[in-house]
């Protein structure tokens, strides 16, 4: 009876951590900034096919602006909670290629895997999903076969090729190498903050593909000026501390709420303030870019 | 014996419906006009994998001008009869957004599932494939958890969720949502037809990579030609009535049987007249664009 | 006794093959110049996913410039090798679509098939991994059903279902269609060569995305100079024998090793001779660009 009963607890025991532990899940999801037009991203991909054919090969983007490791960590921040735990992301934004950055996995608290140059590319997940653990790549085991001989390509030879072997169990986490402290390198960029009754933030990224403008202002600051559907919001964008643009808009649900060419700011998916013109394109239209040396000022009339 | 003809005849009937019922087949297809350069179609598929790590998941093209629905209806015409029965579509280009337009799942009679909202994407499939059925998306039940604080981003929250769900065979098509009457929004379009000795038609869309000009003259009307290859075709095209091209073309095979540079006219892989320079770019020549706003008038010499 | 023997060596040697032949392994790796704006790439997935719901289709680029077939023949040369022996790729560059050019499967000697028209695609691939053997794809058989009409597109109704059914072994290799001489239509091209002091090499292709300049000179080549790292490398660059740029520069591990800005050179993925600016763009920044009319002089100074 006895010997039932802890039977049972064992096996629900066993469930539970099964449910919720981070085992790799053999998905593989892919940032780089080569763009699609060579053999780069296909060369990672087959390498990883190598690995295990039952792998699930994604990509995140690959249209990352070359070296912009800001942009690399910003659609990381974007996408990876949308994934199931266990996913393996695979990220290769590398200025410093062949320098002295480190190779890293990054485990979050969420359970998602970041095999990356540690270049600040985990600035905002790290922050965002926490740290679990973080190990060093131990590039004397985990390389591919005969690659010793080329310099360049670490995305295939080392972070696929890791990556691929990780998601699909042939290594465990702690087989990818030393733990190393809990930190990761960290890009610094403007908070948004509330100072009297002006909110300040910058704009972190452009919802390019409509040139909508996407500030760090997060869905739980803004409410603290508990804005109704339809208040305008009053809004200064400067670039170097030089004002770009000026102007009142409503607060909207809906993008159809304003007349066509008109502004709105509204809450974007990731629940953080932007500016949009309805049918139109905000940024090219006022010339706004993103990135550190852009900055917003925002306040309710 | 009476008994076992009848569950003899009771197991071919239900092998005659699996093989022609149009069962979901874990297929899911994606189209917006999100680009590649953010995160916003991996979060999709990410919440896609998130329902059923079982399910495949393609792209039809991301790169679908912003807003564009009539392009949006062109390409699932182009390509959802050359996916199998049973595959799921999930299609974004939504510049309604948050208005009143119904988020709706289309069962073609075909056999495929079309998720998107009813903004006239549907025009031309719900024409040349038939409509089955056409339920609205329930959002009450069938939109992902925790998401009813954001606004804009239902290609994530309730499209791609909706669809990959209907494509693992989580939900079925009647728990989609109520059904609707056997209609989808249209957008209106000059027909094909013939006056006189001439047909005249429009130009649905570019073949944009070679610059090629498609018109929506099906084989069949241009056939009453009774053209043999070789014979010469009397082309104008029109933007908005204004004369923008007038020439002569042979009707051809393939491409080298002119000249480089040379004009031709052919029969494209959707067996539509169309219009290329062979080695050439038609449309860049003679700055020929696509829409409502353009119409052609074809002869035979 | 003898017996047992003779069914362990048999066992073995089965084994043996079974490990050294390259059946097909359902990896389908796409490549055209078709672009992703359309939706033809996805019609040759359609088609594919209706041969079989098993395969696993990727892309290699479908960015090929319209009917650069060198470039075709350069992205299979720098990627095919790291895919598992038994992928089938298929290479949809062909400006004489309609025309005399054969249909072919190559197998190669590495195991890997690659279905193509015959017009100088294969180039590289037939030189790097050799010609196992090459076999003219039967059209009456290997062709989608209801295709006859469409002259247009031998990517979907011949490649792509070709392919699809080598991958899946629904049809073997044999029932490709009859074999041909191992040879392949090649592009002429000029070759690396030292001559006295100086390497003489041509540009085949640029990595576009950074703007650096690979040339075909190998690193077996280069080493004959007895290079070290940090040793200066003479460089001429010609465009039909017009001079277009002349410098010094490092031969360089790493980026890193030079000030932002400046030229290095250094092996690229594929160990060739290739030159950079670091953090810049080496063919932007001096008018560089590739194909048959560039040549490059190099020599240690």
């Amino acid at each position: 009876m006895n010997k039932t009963l802890r039977a049972l607890i064992f096996l629900v025991a066993l469930l539970f951590l099964a449910r919720f532990s981070s085992a790799q899940n053999k998905i593989v999801v892919f940032q780089s900034d080569f763009g699609l037009k060579d053999g780069a991203v296909s060369a990672m991909k087959g390498v990883a096919m190598g690995v295990s054919t039952e792998l699930k090969l994604f990509d995140l983007t690959h249209e990352i602006p070359a070296y912009n490791i800001w942009e690399a960590a910003y659609r990381l921040e974007q996408t990876v909670r949308y994934w199931p735990a266990g996913t393996v992301f695979v990220s290769v934004v590398d200025p410093g290629v062949g320098t002295a950055r480190k190779s890293v996995v990054l485990k979050t608290k969420s359970g998602h895997y970041i095999v990356t140059p540690d270049n600040g590319t985990l600035t905002l997940v790290a922050q965002s999903l926490g740290i679990d653990e973080v190990r060093e790549i131990d590039e004397a085991v985990n390389r591919r076969k005969d690659s010793q001989k080329s310099y360049t390509f670490h995305g295939r030879d080392v972070y696929a090729f890791t990556g691929a072997r990780l998601a699909a169990g042939i290594i465990s986490f702690e087989q990818v190498g030393p733990v190393l402290p809990k930190q990761v390198i960290r890009i610094s960029y403007q908070q948004a903050v509330m100072e009297g009754k002006i909110i300040k933030g910058d704009i972190p990224v452009l919802d390019a593909q409509y040139g909508n403008v996407w500030t760090n202002i997060p869905d739980i600051l803004f409410k603290q000026f508990k804005p109704k559907f339809g208040d305008m919001v009053h809004v200064v964008i400067f670039n170097k501390n030089k004002e770009v643009y000026k102007g009142d808009m409503p607060y909207s649900q809906t993008f159809g709420e304003v007349a066509e060419g008109k502004p709105l700011a509204y809450l974007n998916s990731l629940l953080q303030l932007s500016f949009a013109l309805n049918m139109g394109d905000f940024a090219k239209t006022y010339q706004v870019a993103s990135g550190g040396e852009w900055s917003v000022e925002v306040s309710l009339k």
